[in-house]
C-alpha cells in the first residue's frame, strides 16, 4: 500500500478540513534507471499553500497543484529499490516525492545526502530548501557586510531563524520580530539575535523597529508580506535591500484583500532595492552554502529547532499549524509505521 | 536688484497660491575664489515638491526648504563676475542655483557647459538632472537588454520622454503610459515608441498593459507613483526590473493617502527587483551618459520637447501647471528682463 495526500478542495482564505483527502495507491515499480524511495521524513511547508490555490486568488505564477494530485514538497527518504547503479538500496535521498509513502524517481532530481555527520532531517531544514532560502536571500540579495543591520521576520520560523542565524554569523547586528514573547526570548537567549521585537505587544511596530535600529535597518528580510514590509520601510537605512522571502500572511489573501505598501517615498529618498527570492534562480551558489552551513552546525553557531512528529494522519493538521502562529522551528513528520507517535526531541 | 522667489508656506495636497512668495534683495558679491552668475534659464521641476513639504508629510529623507529660503533647483546661467581663474566673465556654467536673477557660487559645484553644438537649455534638460535621471535610471538600474520591453509611465514628461528614447535607442521595445490622445499620439508618431497607452481612456490599466506586452514587461520605469507599480506589476515578466524615478502622484499625499501596492506577490513568483533611483548615486556615470546622449541628439535620435517661457513672475504658475496634467515636455523660465514675453520656440 502507497498512502497518499491528494489535494481535495483549493483552500480559501481559512483552511478548511476538507483541503486533503486520502487516496491510498498501490506502491509504485522503478523502471528502466529510475529508482523507488521509501518516504521517512516529510515536512509540512507553508510556501506549499501558494501552489494550492486557484491561479485566480493565488500568486499567479506558481504552477497550481491540480486537484486529486498528491501534495506536498521536499522530503528525505531512503531508496528502497534501485535500477540506477548510481544507488544502492538503503542510501539517503532528498527529492520532492510529496506526502506519500513511496514514490519512483530518477538520478536527476534525486540528490544522495551525507547522514554521516548530519541527521537526515538536516536536509529538510538548514541544507534543504528553507537553508537555501535563508542563505541565498540573505546572502545573494541581501548583501550583508560586518557591522550592518538586519531585521528578520517571522524570525521564529524555519527560515527566519536560520536567515537570523547566518546574518550575526556574518557579523551583522540582527533584530527579531516574532509573535509572544516565548518566541522573542527563544531568538536573544538561544539564537542570539541581539534583540527582538514581539508585534503581538506593540501598537507601532515602525516605531519599535526605529527604537531598535538608530542607524537604521540595512537589511530587512522578510517573510511575513507586505504589512511587515510597510512598516519597516520608514526605518530603512540609505542603500538598503529588502528581501521578500515569503509571504505567508498574504498567500491566502486576494490581492484586493491585502494590506498595501504605501511607504514607497523611501525607494526614492533612500534608493532602497526590494527583490524577491526563487531560491532556485541561486542554484550555482548551493554547494558554498551547504559547505558554509555545515561548518557553522559543526561549531554549534547554527541550529534549527526540529518537530518531529510520528503519524501520516498528522500531516493535514500539521500543515493548519502553520498558519495559525502556533508553530515554531520546523515540522517534520516521520511516516514509518512503527513510529505513529510522538517521537519529538529523537 | 536680485529678484528672488521664496517659500512661504508648505504645499498640502492641493498645491495653493500661497506657496512661493517674492523677496528680493541685492544682488550678491563674488568673494575670494567665487563666482557670480547671473540666471538665464530656470526650470521648474515636479522634484521640487517633496522639499518644500512638511517632513511629516513629504518623503522624510529629503531635506526640507526652511520658510523663507529661496526655492529652486538646477538652471543655466552665465558668470557675470569671476574671482576663480578657471571661469571668466560670460561662460555659461549650470548649477544648482535656484529661482533668483543672481547668485554666488564656486567651481566645486558650478560645472562649465560646451554651448557650441547643443542649446544651454539642452543642459537642463537631456543634458541635465532629467536626462541623466533617465538615462542612469534605465541604464544603471534596469539594465536593458535588446529585444527586451520596457514601459515607461508619465512617458511624456520629461524624463518619461527621454527614458522612452534611451530605451528605443538601446534596441528595446517601448510602451508609454501617458493622459491624453494628444500626448500618446506624440509618442508613437514624433519619438518614436512602439506603442501608447492613454491611462484616460482604459478602465483596466493592467488588463491595457498586458495586451500591448504580451511577453510581459521586463523594465517598468515609472514616474507616477504606486497606483502605476500596482497596476504594472501583474505585468511583469520574470526578473523583471521596476526603476522608481519618480512618484508625482503620491508626494502631496500622507503616506496613508496613497494608493498601496498590493501586487507584490510578484516579487517572488517572478523574482522581481524594484530600485529607486537617486541620480547622483550614479556621478560616476555622468560623463558617459551625456557622451552617449550628445550622439543621439546629433543624430536626431533623441529629442526633448522644450517651453521656453518668458517671465521672472512665471514661474509658480509654471510649477502648478506641471501637477494638473497640462504640461507635456520640459518648462523652462527665461528670466531676462528683456524677454517677459512668450518666446516658445525660441
Amino acid at each position: 500500500m502507497n498512502r497518499r495526500w491528494v489535494l481535495a478542495s483549493r483552500p480559501g482564505a481559512v483552511l478548511g478540513d476538507d483541503i486533503f483527502r486520502r487516496d491510498d495507491g498501490a506502491v509504485p515499480v522503478a523502471g528502466a534507471g529510475e529508482i523507488l524511495v521509501r518516504n521517512v521524513y516529510v515536512p509540512v511547508d507553508p510556501g506549499m499553500r501558494p501552489a494550492m490555490m486557484d491561479v485566480a486568488i493565488g500568486v499567479d505564477a506558481f504552477e497550481p497543484i491540480p486537484l486529486g494530485a498528491v501534495v506536498g514538497y521536499m522530503t528525505v527518504g531512503r531508496v528502497e529499490q534501485s535500477r540506477d547503479p548510481s544507488f544502492v538500496a538503503g542510501d539517503w535521498v532528498t527529492d520532492m516525492l510529496l506526502w506519500q509513502d513511496y514514490a519512483v524517481t530518477t538520478g536527476r532530481t534525486a540528490r544522495k545526502i551525507d547522514c554521516t555527520t548530519v541527521p537526515p532531517t538536516a536536509w529538510l531544514g538548514i541544507l534543504g530548501i528553507p537553508g537555501l532560502s535563508a542563505w541565498c536571500g540573505l546572502v545573494c540579495l541581501g548583501m550583508p557586510r560586518r557591522g550592518e543591520t538586519v531585521v528578520v521576520t517571522s524570525a521564529a520560523g524555519t527560515v527566519g531563524s536560520i536567515a537570523g542565524q547566518i546574518a550575526r554569523n556574518l557579523g551583522c547586528r540582527v533584530i527579531g520580530i516574532a509573535g509572544g514573547e516565548n518566541k522573542c526570548r527563544y531568538l536573544t537567549e538561544r539564537l542570539g539575535f541581539d534583540a527582538a521585537i514581539d508585534y503581538h505587544a506593540v501598537t507601532d511596530l515602525t516605531g519599535a523597529i526605529r527604537e531598535a535600529c538608530p542607524d537604521g535597518v540595512d537589511i530587512l528580510f522578510d517573510n511575513v508580506g507586505n504589512e511587515m514590509v510597510d512598516a519597516a520601510l520608514p526605518t530603512m537605512a540609505v542603500a538598503g535591500r529588502v528581501v521578500i522571502c515569503g509571504q505567508i500572511a498574504d498567500y491566502h489573501l486576494a490581492p484586493d484583500d491585502r494590506p498595501g505598501i504605501r511607504n514607497t517615498g523611501r525607494f526614492v529618498s533612500h534608493r532602497l532595492t526590494m527583490r524577491g527570492l526563487f531560491v532556485y534562480d541561486h542554484a550555482e551558489r548551493f554547494d558554498d552554502a551547504i559547505a558554509q552551513m555545515i561548518g557553522w552546525m559543526d561549531a554549534g553557531d547554527l541550529i534549527l529547532e526540529e518537530h518531529i512528529l510520528g503519524g501520516f494522519e498528522r500531516l493535514p493538521s500539521s500543515f493548519a499549524s502553520l498558519f495559525d502562529g502556533s508553530s515554531s522551528g520546523r515540522l517534520i513528520v516521520r511516516i514509518d509505521e512503527s513510529l505513529d507517535r510522538d517521537i519529538q526531541g529523537e
